[in-house]
């Protein structure tokens, strides 16, 4: 079932290796089919070495519970369910990303600096809240998702397709499990540059509006025109 | 038609994932043909594997408009026609390189403090204004022009071949679209030598100015002589 | 003898330079075969390159004799051998791997800031003091043992698999060579963010108890649940 | 003639990009025959890729006239013969490799923080103070050499292999021309090392000069233990 979701996602998986976003097993992608109600996503700690579309495992999205797979599939399986309970994305990136991962360790959000960050996202990518103890607010990995949940009040998760979860690393996503690793890509760069910036220049804060406005709308809504269509 | 600059043109562009200056799609190198007023630029948006000098589009120097070519030119087209028409330059190139990006971001400048710098660059490498807004200076990508060209008010453009565009990122050029990309890459050197020689040294200024004006002129002018002629 | 083991000590030495944690001849991985009282170990200033295992060093736990083998063993051997006297483990590795040894020199510990960190090492990596001159302590190398085993009082080295040598480096281990260097690897990874953290937010301290706590015992212990079993 | 020479010089110049040290022609390698006075180094400006023996220079120690050679010889060959005349060394290096380099920029000589600096180096790697002004001085590339030659009264250059020429970069050298370019990347690790330990601790200086002796020694001298012999 689902052949060609699961094709997606063990090739969207990777690629994080590719981009040299992770280390050994760490990193997982996902991807979800709304009609089915069912999720794709990477095993749990199996080597992206050899890694074929048919060791990806299949979840359904409200109970959480395997489907179809012969492995376990990645222990963070109930952050992603929580992403995609909230907000209207196709694919879902985890990773410990080693620039982001720092702001998130750092337990800072990643504020618009430049245009490279202007042409991804909309505004500030924000760092989560400490998670609450599983014994007040149960199962850590759905807390996770719950704390990312939280820090977009007010924001469009879809204008800002990413978030550091404090003392962790950062959630991209994106409309389908490839866009989802672009933006990974992306935020690895806006972290490193905006590291450096802020090092140069303490003082730094946002970007001027009309840049960011100017830079993430010619590339996204209806009147875009970067690209050939 | 410009068959030749085409080649170069997109060879030039190759160079830049070469030498890990950009991203996915980022940057774009252009270079002119001065008697025909025209401009070669690489497409908006198309990946560079696989890329080929038929890929290229040939946009009029004084309208902006295309001339020959199967995709739309790079969206920063205007930019790059408004410092053909300014500098006495025979090629462009714009990245978000990590390094020299950091700068245009920290809204800085790159002082020369070494010789890596003074052989390639005479003189500090200017950081513009911040942009006047679309609805008062009329459209972004010339903007963007305008402000580098304001940076060089009472400065040799061929003698600083280069650019930090505040929030944005370099660009560079030379005497061909090849010769702009080798001076992106010894920016990117720069800039990484800089940061770290500030860190090291807050306190550090200008280099000696013999120092500049030796290494610059050993390798530029008349009484050069670094190289085989 | 020991022929399984030589081989997978050799194998283990060849991925410090896979893995960009060694230059040149630098560092060395051993492992113990604790019913013959043996410890295998790379020879001294050998090349990795071309490296067998045939010329791996077989040295006797107790007295640190050579039993077998055609060359001198690393210089570290007795360091080796007083930590696997020490702690309940089964393979060493010793690097002066870029990050790590930046806290190393720095007389730093890397205390615990995010989940890549908990996910393998359950508390601050300590540095140890400096060491005692060798007039007073005896041989250099043993002595760094005992500074190594000192700094691990009231810790249990099975839980933390790492320790900084004071103006030296990181030692790592685990229950063989490749978890000993699986562990060289997290540890650059965990030292690359705890450094960027720290510049990032001087203020920054411990991560969450109840995160180290899961994220370490999500993967160690009875009730581990990440990966396949 | 000359050819076994030539041959080392041309290796040793290669390994310059391998190693990561230099971009495009940056970088030259010299050898010396002591017993002729002749020395073989690199020529001017030629990119290293498909660079042989054969396009070696041989320049007289004491006239500085080439001898023999189809180019003209590395600009910086003056610094290359005051260096030969005042040290008893086989082999030298220059690049404009990034930390050592950022060092230079900022006008800090590199103290001894770890084992890998002592390993190789036996105290500080200094910085050499401002060029005097060619008017003054007389040729800038002697001049360079002379520099040099101050900055170590009372230290032995076989001994600290490398230096820091003020807003420059480094030269290293060694017994021959391999030898020089190995210290080139060790001076590049320490570099690295020294800069963070810097950053992570501001405070931190010298280390503990037992320690220095030790591993000094233990690779150099009579006593050394450390290798094969």
């Amino acid at each position: 079932m689902l052949e060609e979701l699961k094709q997606q996602v063990c090739e969207a998986n990777l690629l994080l290796p590719k981009y040299g976003l992770v280390t050994f097993t760490w990193g997982n992608v996902s991807a979800i089919d709304r009609e089915k109600g069912l999720v794709v996503i990477k095993p749990s700690g199996v080597p992206y070495e050899g890694m074929t579309a048919d060791d990806m495992v299949v979840v359904d999205l409200e109970s959480g519970k395997v489907v179809e797979g012969k492995y376990k599939p990645s222990s963070d399986t109930p952050t992603h369910l929580e992403l995609y309970k909230a907000f209207d994305i196709g694919g879902i990136v985890h990773t410990h990303s080693r620039w982001a991962t720092s702001f998130a360790q750092a337990g800072k959000g990643i504020i618009p600096m430049g245009t490279t960050h202007a042409d991804y996202f909309y505004g500030e990518i924000p760092c989560t809240r400490a998670m609450t103890p599983e014994e007040i607010a149960g199962e850590y990995e759905k807390e996770t998702g719950t704390v990312i949940i939280e820090a977009f009040k007010g924001l469009d998760a879809t204008q800002i397709p990413a978030v550091l979860v404090k003392s962790h690393g950062p959630f991209t996503w994106g409309k389908d499990a490839a866009e989802a690793v672009h933006n990974a890509v992306v935020l690895e760069e806006a972290a490193f540059m905006n590291f450096h910036a802020m090092m140069l220049n303490p003082e730094i804060g946002h970007m001027q509006q009309e840049l960011l406005d100017k830079h993430f709308l010619r590339k996204h809504g209806k009147n875009a025109y970067y690209g050939q269509n």
